[in-house]
């Protein structure tokens, strides 16, 4: 059976990965069986065969596939008969730009939200690691990176324009029904809300009725975690 | 044949408009054949026909189509045994994303370096109207708004991030060949290049290198009208 280590907080069923989520969205939408393996930040040594130190890390028989965007080619590629995560190749191409689109704009803004929250949820034998990492990259103490994010939130919803705009036309971004583009943009919402109460997105946004239809996905996929926003 | 209703400048060969050049760029990828009429601002009875102000205004035969997201799903759906702008359904989706990333991303970001140099170029006749509608948006002289251009044009070049990521693994954003995702995006920068010296991004930059391809597409179409920046 495919194998996904899959970030964990404190709680076992804490699984708030961005990167994580799109993965676990494909294989449903693929109809592949697996079993995700709760993995945190200082267990280096579990996933050490994958030859480096970041999940996702899928397990597919003998094969080892890193990074979010290039299981998703791989899962296309080794399951074409299961129903498409891009339909073609020019949809592939495009669910790659919406995927850099999440990385460079969602999850950087987004990070900036949240960070402290992530801190509260994760594992003790993480904290130190993590605190010393993220405040070395934002060159400041994680409450001071929360600071200002009642402010800083619109900057966030502003960005999410061209979402916002698809989804006047559509109920999905990838159309009349959810793939690749759609996991991989719901994965930030669901890391956001798997550790936070604090609200990216208005209830009378589009985006918001999206994301509840992401939510009802799979049998209620999404909320069959620990999730801390509603 | 087709015709195209496409802002010019005074010079009559003067085809700046960010929203006509991807609809003469999908006409020519669907090998179409076709004519552009120089257009004024100050020209709304010419297109009064079209029931509203604005162009691109596409005319084929009795068809009158407008905007250039519904004129590229017009000439899809017209054209279906041409070239395709989209690949499939998901394509078609993800493609109006890129559509919806380019208005309110590039476009609202550019306007903001080059609006002196766009009255500068336009006809004497449509320098009133232009001005003042422009003011009235913007909330300030137009030379106000691009003052601290120098600086403004990093908050574009970090915009574009996700486009620069899709240039890293691919020729163009839709893939190995162009399609209507890099026609909506290469128009906002035949916009600028048409109206301005002002380097919106840098020559080390693989999109410098993608929008060279794209000016040699079709036989250099994108330099067979008048330009400022080389």
């Amino acid at each position: 059976m495919i194998r996904l280590y899959d970030l964990a907080g404190a709680r076992d069923d804490c699984r708030f990965s961005s990167n994580c989520w799109p993965v676990r969205m494909a294989l449903l939408h693929k109809g592949l069986p697996f079993e995700t393996i709760p993995w945190r930040f200082s267990e280096k040594q579990t996933i050490a065969f994958s030859g480096q130190k970041l999940v996702p890390v899928l397990v597919d028989g003998d094969v080892v596939v890193l990074d979010k965007w290039k299981i998703a080619e791989y899962l296309e590629e080794a399951y074409p008969g299961r129903p498409s995560l891009f339909g073609c190749q020019r949809g592939h191409a495009l669910a790659h730009f919406v995927t850099n689109w999440t990385s460079s704009v969602i999850a950087a803004t987004t990070i900036r939200l949240i960070l402290t929250d992530i801190f509260d949820v994760i594992h003790d034998q993480d904290k130190e690691y993590f605190r010393q990492s993220r405040e070395q990259r934002f060159g400041m103490p994680l409450e001071t990176v929360v600071k200002d994010r009642d402010t800083r939130v619109e900057e966030l919803r502003r960005s999410l324009q061209p979402l916002r705009m698809s989804l006047a036309g559509a109920p999905y971004l990838s159309g009349d029904t959810p793939a690749w583009a759609d996991y991989v943009t719901f994965g930030q919402f669901q890391w956001a809300r798997s550790v936070s109460h604090f609200q990216l997105i208005k209830s009378d946004d589009p985006i918001h009725s999206w994301r509840s239809r992401m939510i009802d996905m799979f049998d209620q996929a999404a909320n069959k975690v620990y999730i801390l926003d509603s």
